[in-house]
């Protein structure tokens, strides 16, 4: 097992064995470790001295269902703090089968100049990105697959990225026509640009699956996991995840009153009925486009779609809760066909879909668009790809948006937009968004899965959950386990542990793991302290403390103290 | 003594006895105090929680020379801790006069909703705006004094602050004709415009000097202070700060390498010479335009200029250093006409020179104007007044700008702009925008006058420097006398003890003052912790630490150990 370094600076890339510290530590878990060994904390998160990193989940290239995620993290320019984004598509399983714990991205080269690192097999080069530079991130993977062969992993940034916007996102390719895989929070695209990193290039053969201490415990673990997946009512081929996605939501959370709705001005979307997953579904089976396609290769899930237009036409390889609900309803947008548009513009600029239509709702709210209104709405996204300082001010996000247009109404926590949840009607999600070390986001420490658990409405309990959620999260982030097919794991963690302890034959107890899994949050916030986040930081912006969310006139009004409280049994 | 509350919410207006907890408090410290007693240090700085005061220094009203200077405070939108920045004209003296220590402006109207305050004599009320709505800074007073009588104090924001762009200061009226006095930095103006209170107007009569506890006591000691500026060789009639005002140390900084030069990518500027206040002197008499004038009645320093151009119109009412600097040459501009131009839009803006100069440095790195090119300039500076996104983002200041555009040479601490004087080469000065809770503020501590008793360019000796500076600005703005007239105070501390002993009969001694100044910054830091700011958000910025600058090629080399030492002896 090995770690990449790739210097922007001097232009060399260099093998390294894996260093001791970092060995039991994959995905989430290993870029938090590594931050805090190797990043200044106080550092500008666009200058020379944040690294970018790539790295798969410890069960990336085993060949276990829906555990193939790449993560990417390096301090965040959007909040000042710890980021970690995490995509499907093959990266996770290719770095995996590579061997390759690690890839990080070193120091900066001169203002302008733009690279690709190309790798294959064991060797890693940095060429020339002149053909690429500029391009969205489509039509970057296209030339490059063209390139280097229609099976080799692309992992790229668009326009965004390259303009150092904050809501710049980095896309994956995944297998063949999908590829909108998106590590898409935090800013980390404006990371890989201010590296000068248009894209990674990994040719196949990429290898084979990873040896295993105990290839036994392994499989014996990773079939009984398939199986409960397989066996799930919510996850098997007649389980509403499976059948909509994540856009399976649209209709609960409406009817919760939590679903954002014109700049998080409401929680209840009168046309929400048209944006259901179910929906969704008969529109893109009557237009032949595909269900039940897959992110990652064997997924036994298979929750995702590809929209298609009225003539058949692919839009968006899949669309997803949160972008319905943030360019959707957050917009006024009642017409799935206009979410798609809006969602393959982001993709294709490299722009985070949350940031961007939190972004979009405060423009809004200012007057340069009209809710629901697609032509003002596309004609100030478009600006995005044209680089205007329209553009560029929407393509920061919310806050530099709210900042510059004078708007305190500004839906988000520690820098971040807050992703398709108001946190005054699902408190849970809020105490998440005002605690994370990753600032508000949808898959950090999620309650809307626990709402019947804890009520959504109350203060009680709220804390307890989110920590609870905040570990869980931690976990899937660092094994490379999508947030689906967390039910199996959590009821019985053993699982896990024999798949960890097959795989690299760790010996590990359940409480080495819950230990591990904890000990991320703990790295995370003390990188966040180093870097001088601050309880005031964390907070639910004021308005929202202030100004009642219909349907239920609940604001948000989870004690500072509560807030303060929830780590205290880290 | 009174002190005025305004609720915009309400829009009632109702005076109050002088809280005994202010009793001893003027300008800066009065502010300070209030603040960390009233504001919730967490709140959002343009929301209802947050208020703007206006207070006198303790001289005020008093009829000492060179002492009604006006505070203005409130937490700042830009530094997200305090800020008071104060103005000359006639605001302190006309609140001193007429036993007003502080109008404390709170609350906040529907958006949109814009008043003017009105006090004639006992009588304080809130009338529309909608006359003087949109109005400059210069229109909105002439506008009101010739509504309300020429002699009546006007203090009035812009469209800058209308729009709650957080680069916004506050304008005041002074003797006729005198209309350029700006509290310039922080964003006042924009929290000013979050209150939705476009204009104060107090009606002469202003009342008589303040009552005196020993009027015998202020006189001698009055008089003896007055008697030492005019004695004073840089202050009196020969001296280079009377005939040459602010503008007479561009030579100086420019050849001590710390004149800020096209977005302070140089220290020194090679038309310097054409930017010299000796020069300015000479255009200005060439003129006839005025040199010599005062911001104050009857200051004995008289050390500012009218400044005309060609045809002998006036275009600003006093032209100073930091404007030079700021869009002179750190623009790469060489022209006196052209930084007038340019500072006669900012005042009608209703902008901080200082904040706006450095924004559009920082743009033109972007490529969005060309370095001395004015009208690409004038382009850029225009849009604020019409509101266009780039013109707001302008608006919002540096860091803002540094923002959208991806620019990271921002010269800023704090999340405010730097003013003229290059950190990397006047150390002292990097000591006091790195600690300050004032931020990068050209009145918070400016090393520049002992340049000659510390190596401007060394580290040893500079924390103990800052901190003295420190305590001696909070006297000045908590006193409301002008940094000019600092020196027969500094030099006999029993001046200034006998001038409040007598006005107000506290029996203070040298101890209790000294106490009292400090106490102002205690008060400052404390509300920045609560407020949640830490030594991280303090710091100059990563470039300037790893950039040499020309033409020393020096870098700023405080340690962090050093800053974090500044105030272990307050």
């Amino acid at each position: 097992m090995k770690l990449l370094r790739v210097d922007m600076t001097s232009h060399q890339t260099r093998w390294e064995a894996m260093p001791e510290i970092y060995q039991h530590l994959g995905g989430r878990a290993l870029i938090a470790r590594l931050m805090l060994e190797e990043i200044p904390a106080t550092c500008d998160a666009l200058g020379p001295h944040n690294k970018l990193i790539f790295s798969p989940g410890l069960l990336g290239g085993a060949g276990v269902t829906a555990a193939g995620r790449l993560s990417v993290g390096g301090k965040s320019p959007l909040t000042g703090g710890v980021k970690e984004a995490n995509a499907g598509g093959t990266g996770g399983d290719t770095l995996g089968r590579l061997g390759i714990k690690a890839i990080v991205v070193e120091g900066q080269p001169k203002q302008g100049e733009f690279h690709l690192l190309h790798i294959k097999g064991d060797a890693a080069e940095l060429l020339p990105a002149d053909e690429v530079r500029g391009l969205g991130t489509y039509a970057t993977s296209e030339k490059l697959q063209a390139q280097f062969g229609a099976d080799c992993l692309v992992i790229s940034i668009g326009p965004a990225g390259e303009f150092l916007m904050r809501g710049a996102g980095i896309a994956s390719t995944g297998e063949r026509e999908q590829r909108s895989n998106h590590a898409a929070r935090g800013g980390l695209g404006a990371v890989m640009g201010s590296k000068g990193l248009k894209a990674v290039i990994i040719e196949k053969p990429f290898g084979n699956a990873i040896p295993f201490a105990d290839a036994k415990l392994v499989q014996t673990a990773a079939r009984a996991f398939a199986q409960k997946l397989i066996n799930d009512p919510k996850l098997g081929t007649q389980g509403s995840q499976h059948l909509y996605g994540t856009a399976s939501i649209v209709a609960a959370v409406n009817e919760m009153g939590s679903l954002p709705t014109r700049n998080f001005g409401s929680g209840i979307f009168e046309q929400a009925a048209d944006l259901r997953g179910e929906h969704m579904r008969e529109v893109i089976l009557a237009r032949e486009g595909k269900i039940g396609t897959r992110c990652m290769p064997g997924c036994v899930i298979a929750c995702r779609n590809q929209y298609v237009d009225e003539a058949g036409m692919p839009v968006v390889g899949t669309m997803q809760y949160e972008t319905i609900a943030l360019v959707g309803s957050n917009l006024g947008i009642s017409s799935l066909d206009d979410v798609a548009r809006l969602n393959y513009s982001c993709n294709d600029f490299g722009l985070d879909t949350i940031e961007t239509g939190a972004a979009l709702g405060v423009a809004i709210e200012a007057g340069l668009a009209e809710y629901g209104n697609m032509e003002s709405i596309v004609a100030l996204l478009n600006q995005v790809g044209e680089g205007t300082v329209t553009g560029r001010m929407i393509g920061n996000g919310a806050v530099t948006t709210g900042q510059v247009l004078g708007i305190r109404r500004v839906p988000a926590a520690l820098g971040q937009a807050m992703p398709g949840y108001d946190p005054r009607s699902l408190k849970g999600n809020g105490v998440t968004y005002a605690t994370s070390p990753q600032g508000a986001d949808h898959t950090a420490g999620n309650a809307f899965g626990a709402r019947k658990e804890v009520n959504p409405l109350g203060i009680q309990g709220q804390k307890e959950l989110s920590l609870k959620l905040q570990i869980i999260a931690a976990m899937l982030d660092s094994t490379g386990l999508c947030l689906f097919a967390r039910p199996p794991i959590l009821a019985d963690p053993q699982l896990m542990v024999d798949m960890l302890n097959g795989i690299y034959g760790w010996g590990w107890t359940k409480e080495d793991y819950d230990r591990a899994n904890r000990e991320v949050l703990r790295a995370e916030l003390e990188f966040n302290r180093r870097a001088g986040l601050t309880q005031a930081d964390y907070r639910i912006p004021e308005y929202m403390r202030e100004e009642p969310l219909a349907p239920h006139n609940v604001v948000f009004d989870v004690p500072d103290a509560e807030l303060d409280a929830v780590f205290n049994t880290l």
